[in-house]
């Protein structure tokens, strides 16, 4: 690649996408982390939830949604949907010739890095959860490693029917967490995008001694060290008249955005929605 | 038709669908009122739930659902889901040549029957209330009625997580039921096909003074009178051999039929997954 190629590439944008509304706190953290950055966000609003379905459905969703972020000129993907990343991020990684990161193998490696008593506890939708998959990561990188995953399907509802702060939530919190209390782990990860949202209601019930470990954090952060490694990383932020970030949806805008505005600082414009089926 | 004719027809199945498991509630009644019929019964699992989501998008699923059940030879077709029945039968009316029939008409009917002070309330998903449709077919038949929808998108989670008699599904009902309680309504349409699993809690909140109206036996019964109308009842219980009752779904088979084992006293064989974005 010539440097002016280089340059062109680099000023593209990233996409990013999830079933629904949840990537929003990824995308959120990618805004907050590299502001010169442009993104493109897909949510899946006709066919989300994903974490009640199949391996062959999530990864059939999927392609068809990275083939609609390339039609974008998209120089890297960010798959950021949990059950997505369990089921499709290795499939997609041999299908697409850019770089695509999910949100799974960050918060594994954050969670060894942080943990003292080697005991972590995860907290994710049935599909991430029956995937198997956090427990696979961690255990390569430390087979001493003791790791209790825990189905939460609760919790997605809860959050879209705005209930954050709540003692229903507090309630059924209590129930699902209690078997991560008494096994004694000392870190937890928020396996779901939408988790960050009741993350002080998990925190409270888990205690203080619980290190809560957010992947959209640590997702925005190694998505940074890849443009930098790979040269796409943007210079400068793009001019005004450009538009920064761009929202796709398949169903509901308006309810998208409106979600949206209550997750991200920066109120966005609009969202367009496609038909994602025909991809 | 001449009468062989009306004899191959009237062996034919009946199509019923519904976004997932919920539609198998309007399935068990036609099992029960009907039992010399055929079904072929159609979950879209891998996009449930329609409840959230848009008029377009619930007209585009339906339509591609109602045409694999047209491969299947049915005679004719229940919608047993309140969100498709609001939204895609008028459509769907007119596209089919066979008789179609949702579930609402039929317990819109039931409530002005029962009613006694004309004060009729509706729980259902945000989209079935959202278009208004109960309210509309109402007061089409009674003017003097007065219709209170609560859109209440807890209970299908609750539902689906095994939370029938429970504490949790107990203080959610309560603040849903509340302001139709307050309003002095005495009858109380369960406008989705997952509630009738939650009966015994809505009731006892409503008080024995509110009758709640089941769409799912009233569709059964209007199935039946449409049969019988056009000739299409099936005459004789099929024989050994032909299978009874078909399912198939658009993912995560294993899933439904756990589920639906626990809906149905007659235990399914198996459920077969099929690609209905194809449709």
């Amino acid at each position: 690649m010539c440097e002016n190629e280089q340059e062109v590439w680099s000023n593209r944008p990233i996409g990013v996408f999830d079933s629904g509304v949840g990537g929003l706190t990824v995308a959120r953290e990618i805004m907050r982390q590299l502001p010169n950055e442009r993104i493109v966000y897909f949510g899946d609003t006709a066919r989300v939830p994903y974490g009640n379905k199949s391996r062959e459905t999530i990864v059939k969703f999927s392609r068809q949604i990275v083939r609609f972020l390339q039609t974008q000129k998209v120089k890297a993907i960010v798959v950021a949907c949990n059950s997505a990343s369990a089921y499709a991020l290795e499939v997609l990684e041999q299908e697409v010739d850019i770089p695509i990161i999910g949100v799974i193998k960050s918060g594994a490696r954050t969670a060894i890095q942080v943990t003292r008593n080697g005991k972590i506890g995860v907290i994710a939708t049935e599909a991430t959860i029956g995937s198997g998959i956090y427990k696979r990561y961690i255990q390569e990188n430390n087979a001493e490693a003791t790791v209790l995953g825990k189905a939460c399907p609760l919790f997605v509802p809860l959050v879209e029917e705005g209930l954050w702060e709540d003692p229903v939530t507090d309630e059924i919190a209590k129930r699902y967490l209690t078997e991560l209390i008494d096994v004694g782990i000392d870190t937890l990860i928020l396996g779901c995008t939408h988790y960050p949202m009741i993350r002080s209601t998990v925190g409270r019930i888990m205690g203080s001694d619980v290190t809560l470990v957010n992947p959209a954090y640590e997702t925005a952060h190694e998505l940074k060290r890849l443009l930098q490694e790979t040269g796409l990383e943007s210079s400068h932020r793009p001019g005004l008249g450009t538009e920064l970030y761009r929202f796709f949806v398949s169903d509901a805008a308006d309810k998208f955005q409106k979600f949206a505005n209550s997750i991200l600082t920066y109120g966005i414009l609009s969202a367009k929605v496609i038909n994602i089926e025909a991809y």
